[in-house]
């Protein structure tokens, strides 16, 4: 057997997330379809690194699937294109050793989250961006930042009544993160976040709680005691899914 | 009468263009409906700068309208935001002298146009991006650009049967391309046009030639000669609407 692996971009606002569902058209779902169709015979895709929500866009998502079929990385690579709709596109095919794994052979995943901080609204980055228009104190939210950085118990930045124990690798909710940037251009604030992992809703609970800084309800000095707490109570609402993205894959 | 210039940003790809049009979701219909409402009286729109097609997005489009309310411009702003679809915003409100008109007062125009060149599309460059796979020779298409720049008659990049005539100013066919860069950055190449004003497609007929520049189905010095014959047939097809935007308006 042949294990590939395949990275994809797509946008989020077109599906009802990655994960298969009944009845809604998912990445998960269309891609199977398309590998179907391309191998002629029933496919399954082994592994994804990441289980995106519904709105949620990909620049680097990344599978993994057997096959037997002796066509080419390009081969395969043009036809899945061919045959998936435009909003995914497969930008790499390659071929890796039997054991990997696109979820569990995963080293860090790189997210983005982009808000549009102006007191009007950009219908030309809505589709990718959170409009905040409130005056955003940035320094409280740089100082929060700081606190998250580095090896921490996640667990009041978790979806509440989410299986963290489910990534196969029992560490429960403690994550590393490894940078966290926020950057500013203009009114667009962008920020990138890699993990050895990533609760669910990890991402969007971190940003609305930031943003509470940023809206000086929260102090940036309160964010360690909310990381300390293990209460999803204690933190932020989650932000919206359509201004993430899942930036890349290292292994 | 109070005469107000309004700027507006727009994702062109929820409308059937700025012009009213019988039965379809306008930016022209939707700005008067909401002007409309605002003032709680039937309110037109006097000018707009251009009249972007189907597809076409805006960053700075101007329009202006005359009113008698004594509403401040923030008033007027917020409210026409609070009314508007999500896919439009009023980014500026000013008041302008009685004899302002978003169209015959304009010095010049900028267009953006982006071409995603790379073998495999983008997802998320699809909205406001032009495909195009095949490798471009890129130095052919700066040569042919320097031949469009200046002053031309630019009648073998209008749109046939249109009336090139109607902008009130008779100055038939000839305009002034006041700038005219391309940029590349990655796989993205991105048009800026600066003119004293544009022909009925002539945008996206220049750039449809220049791909094919592109693609060496011309020589860059065949662009002087299509210039020249001032006939439609020489030029290359229309590139699409989507990848085109009005960036902004000199006053």
């Amino acid at each position: 057997m042949r294990n590939l692996k395949l990275t994809l971009e797509y946008d989020g606002s077109k599906f009802f997330g990655f994960q298969r569902q009944p009845d809604r058209s998912t990445i998960h779902e269309e891609l199977e379809k398309a590998l179907s169709k391309l191998f002629n015979r029933k496919m399954k895709i082994a592994a994804a690194a990441g289980r995106t929500d519904a709105g949620v866009h990909a620049a680097g998502q990344v599978v993994n699937f057997k096959m037997r079929s002796s066509r080419t990385l390009s081969q395969i690579q043009k036809g899945l294109n061919a045959l998936l709709p435009h909003s995914v596109a497969v930008k790499k095919a390659e071929e890796v050793p039997e054991d990997f794994h696109a979820r569990y052979s995963a080293k860090s995943k790189t997210y983005e989250y982009r808000i549009w901080n102006h007191p009007v609204r950009s219908p030309l980055q809505n589709a990718r961006a959170y409009h905040v228009p409130e005056k955003l104190d940035l320094g409280g939210m740089r100082c929060a930042v700081k606190f998250l950085r580095g090896r921490h118990d996640f667990r009041s930045f978790c979806a509440s009544g989410s299986h963290a124990m489910q990534d196969g690798r029992r560490r429960g909710t403690i994550r590393t993160i490894k940078r966290f940037d926020m950057r500013r251009k203009g009114a667009l604030i962008r920020f990138l976040i890699e993990a050895d992992g990533f609760l669910y809703h990890m991402v969007r609970n971190i940003v609305g709680t930031l943003l509470e800084v940023g809206r000086q309800k929260l102090e940036a000095d309160e964010v360690r005691g909310i990381l300390l707490a293990r209460d999803r109570r204690r933190a932020g609402p989650t932000a919206p899914a359509s201004a993430l993205t899942l930036i890349s894959v290292r292994y």
